[in-house]
């Protein structure tokens, strides 16, 4: 349903799923990508991001946020630990509101640049505890960004894009792999060193490691020694 | 419906309506107040809210957020000029998705601070040309709140309350008189000096005054010489 000249905004956070969604939005879109600083501890995701919108030629924004000043996960509070278990319920390394700031911020900037969509790649397999990754959550959120805006108002609608939102992460990376996604480029470990090298044992390494195996694809991760 | 327990996150800007909200929550909820660094013009306006919530007695926080690197608005660019006049539909002054991210972030400390309140001072008399003042905005927004938050997920619904949605400025400042609200805490101006002193020309500051006038209040406005 969209033009050659309609733009979207790309969450990219420097992970495997955001960099998916980056070339599954360069098909369709002429995009932009947006990513956050925001005190993560693996601030090596940035590198990454940035790595990635030169790989393909995408210009990066990337927004400075305060959320040290919200805290309440073991993602931005050196109080908390990461789990190396992924306990019942909703897991501490969910960022009070994150997603919602995060797509608030892309709204912003979806309508100072006249974007017609917002691609990011939650995900309600594998991040089904957190309850902003719930289709539900994204209605809800385009229904909002669809009353919020000068340009919505003025007649030209948003859409929310979330092409990973029912893959499983081996569905993920086959799915990349179709696109040609360098997935050496991406880091998705919650406590990769300062090269990007992922830990290995964190839940996110553990779901990435099994991803590649499920999907029978060659795994390129760069693990720290231990 | 609210215990004496209840926490509220107060939005507040250091202007009329947002003092008003404060004081009128004040009276219904245990209140924290949160303000937002944002590269405004207007930075007294901060100094503004520091001393309201300081007046009564209410924890303060502040939270820096980038919306320079998002552009688009008169209020945030400095290559757009405040206009004098107010001309038909969306203003200048319009800040992309602005409450949307503010509300974001008060989520945030909401679900933190285990708060089941948050009082923002939207007003869709005055401010009918913002598409984000709209009482369909704030029921969206409602709505969203609930599905993205853990606490909200394990059964803590989270209110948004708008106590001037539909009030004139006059009648704001008649609730705010039998509140005893001090107006000469607050700035409104777009372009107030560094002592808080008001412009007394933009259309901040002529609704401002005309307000005072029709609610037969005193208006202790500071003004700038001019």
């Amino acid at each position: 349903m969209t033009t050659p000249q309609a733009k979207a905004i790309v969450l990219l956070s420097g992970g495997l799923d955001s960099a998916t969604c980056l070339a599954w939005a360069m098909q369709r879109y002429h995009c932009e990508a947006l990513s956050f600083s925001y005190g993560q501890r693996h601030s090596s995701e940035l590198v990454a991001a940035k790595r990635l919108a030169d790989a393909v030629g995408v210009k990066l924004r990337v927004i400075d946020i305060d959320l040290r000043n919200v805290g309440g996960s073991a993602l931005t509070d050196d109080a908390i630990d990461v789990p190396e278990d992924q306990p019942e319920g909703i897991p501490v390394t969910y960022v009070p509101a994150r997603n919602t700031i995060f797509l608030s911020y892309a709204l912003a900037v979806a309508e100072v640049t006249d974007s017609q969509a917002i691609v990011i790649g939650v995900n309600a397999v594998d991040y089904s505890g957190y309850p902003d990754c719930r289709p539900e959550y994204i209605q809800a959120f385009t229904q909002l960004a669809n009353l919020a805006t000068k340009s919505a108002v003025e007649g030209q609608p948003l859409c929310i894009e979330t092409p990973l939102l029912h893959l499983s992460k081996a569905q993920i990376i086959q799915l990349g792999a179709t696109l040609g996604v360098d997935y050496s480029l991406t880091v998705s470990c919650y406590q990769a060193d300062a090269d990007g090298r992922a830990c290995g044992r964190c839940d996110s390494c553990r779901l990435r490691k099994q991803g590649f195996i499920n999907a029978e694809q060659h795994d390129p991760t760069r693990y720290q020694n231990h």
